[in-house]
C-alpha cells in the first residue's frame, strides 16, 4: 500500500515539476518587463506570460493528473506531513478549478486584462466612467468564477466575498475582519484627533532634497546588506514600483523606485521589500522540495514586510543606527538635520489620499475603507456611480479629507482590475506582526540589537516564530503558534498608541 | 479547397504561436541567467530552460499537428510565398525529428549539459583526458541524432557531417567548403609571410591602459547609437561573454564585456552584436506574423556581424569618424595617440592561440582548423588523444604558434560540447560579407559615409538587399540574389591583400 502511494506521489511530481518551472519562467520574465525589456518589448512579453499561464492550467487539467491528486487525496494518511498538506491544497483547487474550461479561464483572464487598459485610460483622464463598465465586468467575472466551485464543506458556508477572502487569506472571515476593523477605526481615528489637536511641530522640510540615483543605489544596497539580504541568492534592481518577487530556490529579487525628491520613498520600500526577500530567502529547504512555497497567504506576507518597514524600520533604535550612514550618503540633505529630527519625520502623521503615501498610523484606516467597499461592490450591493461616492464619503468620515479628483481617488490603486479580498491582506499584516512583536520582545531585546545593528539574531527569531510554519498553516493556526493567543486587535492599537503618544507628547 | 487549407493554416497557427511563446520565454530566461540572475539560482533557472525545452518539442509531437503539417505540406502550392516557405521547413524539421522520442532527446540533451559540466572542469585543470570521454558521447550522440532522421532526398546524399552542417547552413557541402577553405588557407598564410617580414612598426601600447566601467558603458551606448541600433526596441546590457539574443518582435538585446585593461575587447564585441542586432531589428514584419524568424543561418548572421565589426568597423573612414569620441571617453588611453596609430592598432596582424582575440586576418585559419578536426571527429577517422595532437600540429602548420596547455589548445571553444557543424558559418560569414561589400560599393560611396557619420544609407541598403529575404532563402541563392554571382572565396582574399598590402606597406 505504502508502495503504491509513493509510486503516485512520484508521478504526480511530474506534473507539479513541469507546472512549477514553468511558473518560474513566468515570473522570470515577469521581472524582465518591469525591469529591463525595451518599450516595443512588452506586448510579445505580456502575451508570452499569458501562453505561459495557459500552459500552466493545461497541466493540471491532464485526466491522469486529476485522477493522481483524487486518489492521493484518498490515501494522505499515508503521506508525510508536507506531502499531506500539498495534496490536501491540490486536491482543493483541483475541485475549484474543475468546473472552469479553459476556455472560461481564458475569458475571465480576458475581462482582466482590458480592465487594466481601462483603468489606465481613467486614470489618464481622471475619469471614473471610463473604467466602471471594465470595472463592473471584472466584479462579474469574479463572482462567476467562485460560483463554479465545486464546494467543499468549508467553502458552501462562504459567501461570494469570504470564498475570494479565502484566495488570499485562508479561512479568513468577514465576521473576524469586521470585528478587528471596527476596533479599529475607532481607536485610530480616536488617536488620530488627539494628534492634530498636539501643538507638536515635527520639521519634514528636508525629506524633499534633491539627491542623485547613485546616492540612492548606494542607500538601498547599505540597507539590504544591513538587513542581510543574501545576494549570492538575491538580485536588486530598478522598477517604476517596487516589488519582490521569488523566482525559485536561491533566487529571490526586490525592486525599488528612486525619486529625486522623496528619498524616504526608496529608504522605506527596500526595507519593506527586504522584508518579503527574508521571508522567501530564508524558508525551510523542504518547502521547495514539496512544492510548498506559496503557502504563505498575502496577510503572513504583509505582516513580514511591514514589520521590517515600520516596527523595526521606524523605531527609535533602528534610526540611531542608520543615522551616521545617512549622513554619509546624503551630505547635501542632512546637513542640519539631527538624529531625532529624522526619527520624527519619519513617524510624522498627515491624513492624506494617496495609501502608498500614508503614514504607519493613517495607512490602516486607508485599507479599512477598500475593504468595506469591495465587499458590498462583490455583494452587489454597490454598484455605478455610487462607488465613487461611497468612496469620498469614507475618506471624509475616517480621515477628514476629501478627493479632488478620481485619480486621486477611486482610481488610486490597481488592485480592482484583477483582485477582490485581496486589500485585507494589508492591514491584517499589522495585527499579525504586532502579536509576534510581543512575543519577540519577551525572548529579545530588540531595541538594543537595533542600535547596535546586529539583525542576525532577530532575522533568526523570525526563521524559526514566523518563517518556518507558514507554508503549512492557515493564519489563525500560524499566529495562535506563534503567540499562544488568537487573533486579536489589541496588540498593534496598544503599539500605535504607545508610539504616537510619545512622539506627539499626548 | 483554398478555404479548407486557410482553416488548416489557422489550426497549425495556434501550435506555432504556443511554441513561439515558449521559446521566447526560454531567451529571456537565458538572457536573464547571462545578465541578472544571482548564483544560486541558476542552477534552477538552468532546469526551467530544460523543462520548456521539452513543452515546446512536445507541442511538435502532437498528433492534430503532424497531421496538419503533413496535409498542408501536401496542399502547398495553395499557400502564400510565405507560408509556403515555412511548412516546407516545418515538414523537413517534422521528417528529421519524427525518429527521435522524447526520451531520446532527452538523453541526446543530457550528454550535452554533462559535456558541458566536464569541459568546465577539463578547463581548469588543463586537462583534454577530462573532457575526452564526454566529447566522444557527444560526438556519439550527434552521430545517432541524425542517422534518426527519415530523410528526404537532399538528406539521402549526404554524409553524417553534412547533415549536422545542413542545420547551421542549410544546404553547404563539404566539397564547397573544402574549396572555400583550401584556397583561403593558401592565399591567408602566404600574406601572413609578407607580414611578418615585414619592417614596419605598429604601436600597441596604449591599447592596455586602465579605463573604468563607466567609461565603457558610455562607450558602448556612443558604439551603439552611432550605428543606429533602436533602443526602444532593444537593450544592452552586461554579461561574461558578449551576445545578442532576439527575444521576439520589438525586443532585441545586445550584450558585451568590459575588462579594465582591454578597452578594444568591449569596442569590437559592442559593434559585432550590434550588426547582429540590426539583422533582427531590421527584419520584415512580415517574418514575424509568418513564424520565419529563424530562417536566417547562422553563416548569414556571421556576415552581418562580421560585416559591421571588420568591414566598416576597422576601416579607415570609421576610424577617422570615432577617434575625436574616443579621445574624449577615454582621455588617459588617448592622451599621446593619433588617429593614424588607432587605426593601425585595430588592424595590427599577430598569429596567436586564442580565437576569440585573433586579428581579422588569422581569424578565419582559426576557424578553418576547427573545421578539419570536427570533420573527421565525425567520420570517425580522428578520436581520443589524438585531437590534442592534430589541433596543436596544425595551429603550428597554419599559424606558427605551439600550444602550451589544452587549455589554449583545443579546450579553449565551448562548441564541442553541444555543437558540431557550427564552426564553419563564422568563416562563411567573411566570405559571403566580402562579396556583397563588392556589391554595396558599386552603389555606395561606403568610405565617405563612414567619415561622415552617416549609417542610415548603409543599414538601408543592408535592409533591401542583405536582410530582406534572409529568412526565406538558402545561403547559396541568397549570396547569388544580393550579388549575382556564385559564393566564391575570391572576393574575401583580395580585400584582404588590398588592405594588408597597404597597412604594412608589403
Amino acid at each position: 500500500m505504502k508502495n503504491d502511494v509513493e509510486q503516485k506521489y512520484e508521478r504526480l511530481k511530474k506534473y507539479l515539476t513541469r507546472e512549477a518551472y514553468l511558473k518560474q519562467a513566468i515570473r522570470i520574465v515577469e521581472f524582465d518587463r518591469a525591469t529591463v525589456c525595451p518599450p516595443e518589448g512588452r506586448n510579445g512579453s505580456g502575451e508570452t506570460m499569458v501562453v505561459l499561464e495557459s500552459e500552466a492550467f493545461g497541466i493540471k487539467k491532464e485526466a491522469d493528473y486529476i485522477q493522481l491528486a483524487q486518489e492521493l487525496y484518498a490515501d494522505r494518511e499515508n503521506l508525510t506531513e508536507a506531502r499531506r498538506c500539498l495534496i490536501e491544497r491540490l486536491y482543493r483547487d483541483y475541485r475549484r478549478n474543475s468546473g472552469i474550461t479553459q476556455e472560461k479561464k481564458y475569458e475571465f483572464e480576458k475581462a482582466k486584462s482590458e480592465a487594466f487598459v481601462n483603468w489606465s485610460k481613467a486614470r489618464e483622464q481622471g475619469k471614473f466612467e471610463v473604467f466602471l463598465p471594465s470595472l463592473e465586468k471584472v466584479v462579474a467575472a469574479e463572482r462567476e468564477r467562485v460560483s463554479l466551485w465545486k464546494t467543499d464543506e468549508r467553502d458552501q458556508n462562504r459567501s461570494i466575498y469570504e470564498r475570494l477572502l479565502d484566495e488570499y487569506e485562508t479561512g479568513m472571515t468577514v465576521e473576524v475582519l469586521d470585528a478587528l476593523f471596527s476596533e479599529g477605526v475607532k481607536r485610530i481615528t480616536t488617536l488620530l484627533k488627539k494628534i492634530n489637536a498636539s501643538p507638536k511641530q515635527i520639521r519634514t522640510d528636508f525629506l524633499y532634497r534633491t539627491v542623485t540615483d547613485e546616492q540612492q543605489e548606494k542607500c538601498a544596497r547599505y540597507l539590504l546588506e544591513l538587513l542581510q539580504f543574501d545576494f549570492k541568492q538575491g538580485v536588486f534592481s530598478v522598477s517604476e514600483h517596487p516589488f519582490t518577487e521569488m523566482m525559485g530556490k536561491g533566487d529571490t529579487r526586490v525592486t525599488s523606485h528612486f525619486y529625486p525628491n522623496l528619498f524616504l520613498s526608496n529608504v522605506y520600500s527596500v526595507i519593506h521589500e527586504c522584508g518579503h526577500a527574508l521571508f522567501e530567502q530564508l524558508q525551510p529547504d523542504e518547502d521547495h522540495a514539496e512544492f510548498l512555497t506559496d503557502g504563505k497567504t498575502m496577510g503572513m506576507h504583509e505582516s513580514v514586510s511591514r514589520f521590517y518597514e515600520n516596527i523595526l524600520g521606524r523605531s527609535r533604535g533602528f534610526i540611531h543606527l542608520i543615522y551616521p550612514k545617512m549622513c554619509e550618503i546624503f551630505p547635501q540633505v542632512f546637513r542640519d538635520v539631527s538624529e531625532e529630527e529624522l526619527y520624527e519625520a519619519v513617524n510624522y502623521v498627515e491624513p492624506s489620499l494617496i495609501r502608498t503615501e500614508a503614514d504607519e498610523l493613517t495607512y490602516t484606516l486607508h485599507i479599512i475603507i477598500r475593504y468595506e467597499l469591495e465587499k458590498d461592490m462583490i455583494g452587489g450591493k454597490l454598484t455605478g456611480k455610487a462607488i465613487t461616492e461611497a468612496w469620498n464619503e469614507k475618506y471624509k468620515e475616517y480621515l477628514g479629507v476629501m478627493p479632488e479628483n478620481d485619480r486621486e481617488g477611486v482610481l488610486q490603486d490597481i488592485h480592482w482590475t484583477d483582485s477582490f479580498g485581496y486589500f485585507p491582506a494589508y492591514a491584517l499584516g499589522n495585527f499579525y506582526n504586532a502579536m509576534y512583536y510581543e512575543k519577540m520582545k519577551e525572548e529579545l531585546d530588540v531595541e538594543k540589537l537595533l542600535m547596535q545593528g546586529e539583525f542576525a539574531p532577530i532575522n533568526q527569531w523570525m526563521k524559526e516564530h514566523v518563517f518556518q510554519k507558514a507554508d503549512r498553516q492557515n493564519p489563525s493556526e500560524w499566529i495562535e503558534e506563534i503567540t499562544g493567543k488568537k487573533l486579536a486587535a489589541d496588540a498593534f492599537l496598544t503599539y500605535l498608541e504607545q508610539k504616537y503618544t510619545k512622539i506627539y507628547g499626548i
